[in-house]
């Protein structure tokens, strides 16, 4: 496979601009207080590549499910990775003051709004899914637990429990570093894509392609990210470089070092181009790039 | 009617025992980080009226479904309210340090854990119940919509971030204040009612009945919650008398006085129990029962 990366990139930016035309209307029709909303807007219409919103129409459109139907859970994927990123830069969390190059929500707002509107945003994010009209109601059910199961106590939440336990100082190697972003950020990625194959109605085959590509992109993404967040610029990184290495945070990267935590993200990006080798056409080409892209980023 | 209420309280106290049994099940089979589930646990497992999941199950055995089929639903509702409590218990929020008659979860453990454990609550109860088995899935999903609309921006949340801010000066009369408790306590409790009623396939009819119970009862109890914290005792209340007072929190007692405020629950409980009036058996006599009983506890 040749790769055009900056097509690539621009596809991408043409998907997340899609979602971020979705993003905002979809909140709009809920009679919550002017100020709660606000504050929801704020972080969730802040910009970013919209990764998992973008995974989940992928995934579905590979089966060929149009993007209207899948686009609720998009969207929903999207309020429960920014509710995270709220909840995460919390004074009593990693005290995180800027996010995406703005203050971050309980700094703009004060903390009581920023947690209620991180728990309003997670909250909401079911409602959008339930709400879903168009796959018979047995995937919808079936895309909510996949989707509810990746952000959970046995997901993003315990992640984001054992990440703060550890940079607290409790010990762990690499093994449990890396089974700890599987469930801080691997979790949500894979289940953006399962859960859209699942609306699709995808069958056996196909759901192990995706799960073992949504898999493999997650570490690849991971790691790609904590190295830019110590190689990168202010200016991508919407805040100060070396936000992880300042906090002690443990990541691969404190743990191999940049030379093989790159190669370790190229061999998963490899991976997870390698999942779906027998899917052809436009879509498939599209998620084998985002996979390659993602770690080419670091490169 | 006649009422005896001791015997009311009695067949209340066996319904919370059903769920607390289940309760203590409902959240082992999950492969969560060991301290965070035990944080989660602290809270689930403190005991308490079980009033949501009592309110689940009941409504739902009002149109003849079993009660194994509403539990996942009774869980989830208990969940979210622990959610809210350990949320609202933080220092940001209303800084308070006691919950029936213990450290509250973030004494008990940390800031951190304590959101984190109310995070992973509300997003493992959307789990539990898109994994209930039983009632056809377009009724799972009618019932995941009506429970997170009451939980979400336009319902809990947003009524606690109103609460937030009037207790921080903003002007605030009865209307609000009424308004600002049927989306914090009222909207949880209606949904309680009306998803075991959905579950239960109710019909049109039935479902107006239950929604004006749910309604009415809200009030009655959040006023009856007011009353008792301005002049129960400490071992009832597992926290200091009168905290409402000392946060100068604006409630209806505070805006109507003691005695128009208890003549306000009669009424509200007498409007919930009334709603049900073309309801026999025992199921609809016990409803009919807590309405009253809720209001009782003040007089």
């Amino acid at each position: 496979m040749t790769l055009d990366l900056a097509r690539v990139r621009d596809a991408l930016r043409e998907e997340a601009r899609k979602v971020d035309q979705a993003l905002r209307g979809c909140l709009s029709d809920q009679a919550a207080p002017e100020g709660l909303r606000a504050s929801m807007e704020y972080s969730l219409l802040a910009g970013g590549k919209r990764l998992r919103p973008v995974l989940c129409l992928l995934c579905a459109r590979l089966f060929g499910l149009a993007d209207r139907a899948a686009m609720p859970f998009a969207l929903a994927l999207e309020c429960i990775h920014t509710y995270s990123l709220i909840h995460d830069d919390l004074p009593a969390m990693d005290n995180d003051d800027l996010r995406r190059g703005r203050p971050s929500n309980h700094r703009r707002f004060d903390e009581a709004t920023a947690i209620l509107a991180g728990d309003a945003l997670l909250t909401d994010a079911f409602v959008l899914m339930a709400r879903a009209e168009e796959p018979p109601p047995e995937r919808i059910l079936e895309a909510i637990r996949i989707v509810g199961g990746a952000a959970g106590s046995a997901g993003m939440a315990g992640g984001q429990y054992l990440d703060i336990r550890y940079t607290g100082g409790e010990r762990a190697g690499l093994e449990e570093i890396l089974a700890m972003q599987a469930l801080k950020t691997g979790a949500l990625l894979r289940a953006s894509c399962l859960s859209g194959a699942v609306l699709a109605g995808a069958g056996t085959t196909g759901l192990a392609a995706v799960k073992a590509y949504g898999q493999a992109l997650g570490t690849a993404f991971q790691i790609a990210d904590d190295i830019l967040d110590a190689t990168g610029t202010e200016e991508e990184l919407g805040k100060p470089v070396g936000g992880d290495a300042a906090k002690e945070k443990k990541t691969c990267l404190s743990l191999l070092g940049l030379e093989k935590s790159r190669e370790l993200a190229e061999t998963k990006a490899a991976e997870a181009a390698e999942a779906l080798r027998d899917f052809r056409g436009e879509t498939a080409d599209l998620l084998r790039g985002l996979a390659v892209y993602t770690a080419r980023r670091i490169t």
